[in-house]
């Protein structure tokens, strides 16, 4: 099945409209024609092979909404119209100890990624969300509430699952106070995610104009971490803090924050190492340092639950396909709030 | 009361008898005669004040055995004879979170060490094992088994103690896989007690010499951690990794060395920081590091009674008190297998 892309045909090329082939639609898949796709940091970095290991033409794309047009024949729980949504993983071994406990993003085998993997039953490189239509095995598609705007899910299928996940697995819960470094994309979910979770959020930003906005996605408090004073007046005060930055950047102030068996939970790689953290008061106080890696197909179903309950749906702007460039450069700036979303229905189709 | 002991009157000065004062016995007190002190590293950096912190008369010493001599009115689990430990701490403030819940070792207000630490009762500064007697509150003294031999009981109360904790705390149990990097005073005891929670042991060294004797001690697998071919083949292998090293290390082979999930669990601090860990394999095998500091009184108790069942003790070198000097030359150069133990008794306390 051949259908249209947004795509990279080279690492210093901008992104244009192009031919895609999908997979024939296998016994477990669904076919899905695509609402809307949010616009992850990820994606700039695989479209500019920042990471090394691109291949072109490469379409981007991994937090996917859209409706059911076709099922295989072993498909039960999807009907045509679903409004359903793809994130990051769309294959994995199935079989490894991590699979078996639904935690595919750590499957053994490594997962298929949505865009420039390995397809496990072609061997063709798979191809993301800037297009229109998509095929996903039953297992890795989710359901999307009917009651939340499907432009505002788009994000969560990505950035907001990857704060979910830690959210959960450091037992998140009512009561609890919970720090976010950084409102963007992934942050400003961590703090309303949190929030919902009944937890009392700080928010840790360099930007203090970005405090009005903190407190609206439900922050109780707002710290701007290059005041020392504002930094001290929280030392001790958290249970888990989430650090939400990609850039280098210390750590050691936010140990400093943490009350005593308090985890500093990484969710972004930065470039270079961060500066190394003081042991000291990682033993004086039993604090741990972790990273966490997206979130599994079941908590992603899980968070979508959750925020349909909740009524929440990521900040967003919304953007046509030949805007993604433009989109882009002003990711650079950290120029969006909090996270551009392609409407790809609204996108003009025809091959540059 | 005034008894003798082994002091420092200078960071510059050799340890020498002298005599020290204790307090009275107050109501919830414990007299002991101490028979039997081991020789920790810290108390090195305590008599040189390295840590810049040392007051003087110091005298060092926490990792203490002795038996009972008197009580107060209000200690009713001690008698008489009753074989007993002392660790690193004497007092805490009893009313924290972290004391309710028997972690004394996080009070927030800061526990009384058991040397150059200021007394709650009298303001005067404590003093340590390497003495003829110590005056303890009953809360912080620990019951020793009798089977065991009390020379190698005295340094279960810090190396011991302070392996044991971690190894309880991050849940080690029958058939896991156990990391220990460097096979010293803590090292040894990680070995020796993890294997006895039927963990299966790897021992990290740099020196292969140290082989037969892990493997005497209860390690399974020894990995010349300078020999990349042997750090390759155990990838991704263990579920805990104990890093007893305080000297500045690069944890990035070890996080390679740990299953998706795993602990890296930092017991010393360095003199300057390790080099920066790569953040990439935290996130993608969602791994971390932890710090942990001794462990607490009811840990110590539950660690010694594990021991009398299982009749573990340290592996030691008996001297005598005008030794230290010479067992501190030693331990500078790793020279100890693997701790010292100064035989109180067989001390002579004719002041220099």
């Amino acid at each position: 099945m051949k259908i249209r892309g947004i795509m990279a045909q080279a690492a210093d090329q901008a992104l244009r409209v192009g031919e895609v082939t999908l997979r024939d639609v296998q016994p477990d898949d669904v076919l899905i024609d695509i609402l809307y796709c949010g616009v992850c940091h990820s994606d700039l970095h695989m479209a500019r092979n920042e990471w090394g290991v691109s291949q072109y033409p490469l379409v981007p794309g991994h937090e996917i909404v859209g409706r059911v047009v076709s099922t295989g024949q072993a498909v039960s729980e999807y009907q045509p119209g679903d409004l359903v949504g793809v994130g990051v993983m769309v294959d994995a071994c199935g079989h490894c100890h991590f699979c078996q406990q639904h935690e595919e993003q750590y499957c053994e085998a490594g997962f298929t990624p949505t865009y420039n993997g390995q397809d496990r039953y072609t061997g063709e490189m798979t191809r993301g969300g800037y297009a229109q239509n998509i095929v996903v095995d039953r297992r890795f598609v989710v359901s999307v509430p009917e009651n939340l705007d499907p432009r505002g899910v788009a994000p969560l299928l990505c950035a907001g699952v990857t704060v979910w996940s830690p959210l959960r697995h450091f037992n998140v819960k009512s009561g609890d106070r919970v720090g976010v470094i950084g409102l963007g994309g992934l942050g400003h979910m961590a703090v309303k995610l949190a929030s919902a979770l009944g937890a009392e959020v700080t928010l840790f930003t360099t930007s203090p104009e970005k405090g009005a906005d903190a407190r609206r996605l439900g922050a109780s408090r707002v710290v701007v971490s290059r005041d020392a004073d504002q930094m001290a007046a929280c030392a001790a005060s958290l249970d888990v803090i989430l650090d939400c930055v990609a850039a280098p950047h210390e750590l050691d102030p936010y140990l400093a924050a943490l009350k005593t068996n308090g985890q500093l939970v990484l969710v972004g790689i930065p470039d270079s190492p961060h500066p190394s953290p003081d042991v000291t008061p990682m033993v004086f106080r039993r604090l741990s340092i972790s990273g966490t890696s997206i979130g599994s197909i079941k908590e992603t179903q899980e968070m979508l639950d959750f925020c349909g309950r909740h009524n929440i749906t990521a900040e967003i702007e919304m953007i046509r396909g030949a805007e993604v460039e433009t989109a882009f450069a002003r990711m650079l700036k950290s120029d969006v709030k909090y996270r551009f979303v392609i409407d790809i229905k609204g996108t003009s189709w025809v091959a540059d």
